[in-house]
């Protein structure tokens, strides 16, 4: 049986994430804390015993007997509060965060970080249509991939311990990436994909075609329930990749567009067999 | 227990669908003929027990004794084999088919047909990713739309026959659409989401990306494994339909892009609200 050596662990931001690691440590027997700022879900997180303790305030006495910290908050209100109250952290702690970019926090959290303090970055890639720690479930992680984004800052202990703790609450896989290849990774694989079936979601008000939607389109717009707050800021952290990504797609979207436009049956057939093959790669 | 009178049902063309036409069917107690010109897609459907006789020939007897025939044909094949081999179909007889467009075909199709034979058009909105007679199955039909697409010309004896075809086969959903609505609407939900996985899946060379793949990547893709002679044929022929929904598309996405590059922060959230709103009919 794995472990991590932490016995006291705080989550600050208790939504959908927050809450599905909360529920996973819980159960392997942790003492698990959380700070958030909705009172209504320290509230339900108390009631149905994923937390030991919880406040709406950064509560000093939370802060700083954690010997691990759990950040679930958007990039902009993570460093925020790292800012302001950092000093209430116990000396000799380990932070990981679960944000979904990583360049524009990383470096930044480090850089302004104790120096007895260690920031080490991950990025759990699960998630819902739904948000909020009452849709909290640590299933989500089951199949999914848990990214650790170490720097040369960080020490080799404490990437075996963000490895750890992905392990333990469930991962399929762990991965080790440096923040720019993952930043390049995430605006192709699900910034691109969300900018995609938001855009075919607007593009008409199809309400009418609900009674004749097959699997194909559910499928590609399950994604279109998107949380605008939190998708507007990681977008625009990750706006360079992602323009790229972007960019690249519409011109390969309109290549197909113009193919179809001049009847070049031989070119669109030669664009599906290259997509055949490649999306063969991902059913194996 | 619904039920059509031709107890002798001819599919004229054996693959996934065809096939799958032809389990139902038979377990229901229909005798099925089928004409093929895969030879082993003949034999193994006689061996497997999904029909009771075929041929890999439009052997006159097989054709001139069914009552009901199903034409699982690409659009082009459908339109010749009428032509070259209607007059061997069996006066009275009814006929129908499983074409993924429908303006290209029915008009022709009555237009050229024999006054004592009834072609009333309908489309099973079902499929899977691979295709021939040993990888069909009929539960693709459950959760599945089947569109009858009538004409002026047709009777309304004719609609209802399809109609039931359509509920016996095990359809969900039963609708009726004019051919110029069909392709309006298929061209949307079918053809341009095909359009955007094949897109999606040809712009990167992304085989070092399996390993970080979600869901989200995943179900956009999925129909990014596509039989080229099949799509390439129907985008073609519904060449003005799917244009006009990808030029929509690609307004929409480019807008999406440039609002990304000025960093509109309230813009990206007006577009993620919409298309979370129109999103939510879909799960209703």
């Amino acid at each position: 049986m794995e472990w991590i050596s932490n016995s006291n662990i705080l989550i600050v931001g208790l939504g959908l994430i927050g809450g599905s690691y909360a529920r996973a440590l819980k159960r392997l027997g942790y003492r698990i804390s959380a700070i958030e700022t909705r009172k209504e879900s320290i509230a339900y997180a108390l009631r149905t015993g994923m937390i030991d303790a919880g406040s709406d305030q950064p509560d000093p006495e939370l802060i700083g007997s954690a010997e691990a910290v759990i950040f679930g908050l958007y990039p902009e209100a993570f460093k925020a509060w790292i800012r302001e109250h950092q000093d209430k952290l116990k000396p000799g702690s380990m932070i990981t965060d679960v944000t979904g970019v990583k360049r524009c926090i990383v470096y930044d959290i480090q850089e302004m970080l104790r120096p007895d303090v260690e920031f080490i970055a991950s990025h759990p890639m699960a998630g819902r249509e739904v948000y909020g720690v009452e849709n909290s479930d640590d299933r989500i992680f089951r199949d999914a991939n848990f990214i650790v984004t170490p720097t040369e800052k960080n020490s080799a202990a404490a990437v075996e311990w963000c490895k750890s703790l992905g392990r333990i609450l469930g991962f399929r896989k762990i991965s080790i990436l440096s923040p720019e290849e993952h930043d390049e990774m995430i605006g192709f694989l699900s910034q691109l994909t969300h900018c995609i079936a938001v855009s075919l979601m607007t593009c008409s008000d199809n309400h009418h075609l609900v009674d004749y939607t097959g699997d194909s389109f559910r499928d590609l717009t399950r994604i279109a329930r998107i949380n605008e707050d939190m998708w507007s800021e990681l977008f625009l952290l990750n706006k360079d990749a992602l323009l790229t990504h972007m960019d690249l797609f519409l011109q390969e979207f309109g290549e197909l567009r113009d193919m179809l436009a001049a009847e070049d049956a031989e070119g669109l057939k030669e664009k599906m067999r290259l997509s055949t093959e490649r999306r063969a790669w991902f059913d194996m």
